[in-house]
């Protein structure tokens, strides 16, 4: 399997997070590439590939001008009056309160974010760049004939919205590459969510529309973030009725529960019969997860791949989530090795 | 002028906020009232009187029960699983997101609030009702004769919507007074709100009802929080289109830009010939002001004073923001002086 990484995400470091009431690192660190990298090296379920360059273009198909100009020069916004300290927002909009960019560049935060949790550093931009071109170069894989590949992104992606970031993400990965299969010919593309977080950026970008399915499995929101979004009556809306599917799960659940909601998802996904999967693999379903409270142990990942291998799918699996940095490395390469083992 | 004054402001203490990406003590502290107390009792501007008790009725006029409800057990959520330290709010609402009450205090937080400021300790929630009690025994003051009286309201209230708290904000104690105007026997009460940040709460509760005037001075939304509300094109809507008036003005204005708003918003005032009006009086209009851009002077505050008592309208004093501790006790005092000698 191609595994498509760069060392660019590096740049989104030293980031920090509002968590419990206090200003933490953020739990989302660059560790956890290293800790994948290693652990996928070590199996030789290689070979690594750079991204290619693909310009804005494919990302601007998902996402609003006005916030891919804003991530661009947020930065440079935020350090203009001096602050060289990492950006974060602090306000957002009250019900009835109106969607108007400020020029003040703490009130942009807030406009285009929904949590004190997506801080922005120098390197940020550039990462963010370069995890879409890795999202982009895995379709370009596939499309030329691989049956599929590892696109190592980071920051994540899944929660992004057209306009918004959060949960640590900025640019929506997984959809910028379902676009992208479609944008290259493909007639349907199916997306499974399987992060600990509801998807709602991917959720919420197709909603409307019947040509990219997207299931998601994940932490009921009344106990767990994102809270507002990702509820079991979430069907789609419009054209997009029907081609959206939630499977909450309560606090605790282990490979048994979980796995149920896996079994039921990939029923949906074979009978949507896509040219393409892409998989949004979170492994804060781990047990040890230091944010998460599921219970699935290292063992239940290579389960999960395998289940997934047998929809017999192309299947493009992008990185969203996971925390637990001593065992994120194993829990990804024992999903990819079920993957390749069927 | 009586001024009605209760120690039970001090339980909101130790609180926090998000600024500038930490977590700082809140520029929103109890000294602010101590400095209020010292200047006004040098220059016996009282004498003072404790609130009476209104009970929660006359505040779910103008706020939500769902919203009451999160305030008065919040505190109880945030410290049932071991935690001892202030709660602030993390998570909100993207674009499209549902107005789901969730069932974890952490989203709790979030649907209830619009910024990562408002923060909540052990004694918030007997402060807040004790604020209101204060507001709501001004009314009672003026209702039964007295010209004017002085709400010396801490936390302050004007940035708290019907179902959010925002901005230092809980409860919306001009609001509530104002409501409670109606409630005995008032046809029409106008709002003049002075302080330095728009009072997007008090515009939100009032904007499509015709019995409230409400007249904002303030610190262009575009360069200032809430950014998301009181710009000057917000007029009110349906029955209340023609009785919300915002002057926005630059950061950087002084008296003589900050005196002509405030002459055309009297002129609104004097028009709409309220039976008893309310001034939300915060002083971060303060030239040294921490976290304001505005440059008054201190003796301008009695002109202001002086102009507000040209309306010759029964007038009660709600003590809103300012956070130059050293100078807030002049500025107030310096304020209601101008209103008694007119
Ligand atoms: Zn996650
Ligand atoms: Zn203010």
């Amino acid at each position: 399997m191609q595994i498509i990484h760069s060392p660019r995400h590096l740049g989104h470091s030293g980031h920090v997070e509002l968590m419990n009431g206090r200003v933490v690192p953020a739990f989302e660190k660059p560790e956890r590439v290293a800790m994948i990298l290693r652990a996928v090296g070590e199996r030789q379920l290689g070979p690594f590939v750079d991204p290619t360059a693909h310009g804005l273009d494919p990302v601007l198909k998902v996402h609003d001008e006005a916030f891919i100009r804003f991530l661009s020069t947020a930065w440079q916004q935020w350090t203009a009056d001096g602050r060289d300290f990492p950006a974060l927002p602090s306000f957002w909009k009250a019900p009835g309160m109106r969607a108007i960019e400020p020029d003040n560049i703490d009130g942009k935060l807030g406009h285009f974010s929904f949590d004190a949790g997506c801080c922005i550093v120098a390197g940020t931009w550039d990462a963010v760049q370069a995890g879409a071109d890795i999202a982009l170069t895995g379709v370009d894989l596939i499309a030329d004939g691989q049956p599929n590949a590892f696109a190592l992104c980071r920051p994540p992606g899944h929660h992004a919205h057209a306009g918004t970031m959060g949960g640590y993400c900025f640019v929506n990965n997984a959809a910028v590459a379902a676009q992208s299969f479609l944008d290259r010919g493909a007639a349907r593309v199916a997306v499974l969510d399987v992060d600990y977080h509801h998807g709602n950026g991917t959720q919420s970008i197709f909603y409307d529309r019947p040509d990219v399915l997207v299931c998601n499995i994940h932490a009921d929101p009344m106990q767990e973030f994102p809270y507002f979004l990702g509820y079991a009556d979430e069907a789609g809306q419009g054209p997009g009725e029907g081609f959206n599917a939630n499977f909450p799960l309560p606090w605790g659940a282990d490979f048994e529960g979980w796995g149920a909601a896996l079994e039921a998802a990939c029923v949906l996904v074979a009978d949507y019969a896509p040219d393409a999967l892409i998989v949004s693999l979170g492994v804060d379903t781990y047990k040890d997860d230091p944010i998460s409270q599921f219970r699935l142990d290292s063992p239940d990942y290579l389960k999960m791949g395998a289940r997934i291998a047998k929809l017999g799918l192309p299947t493009l699996v992008v990185m969203e989530g996971g925390y637990a940095v001593e065992a994120i490395g194993i829990n990804v390469a024992n999903t990819l090795e079920g993957l390749l083992q069927g």
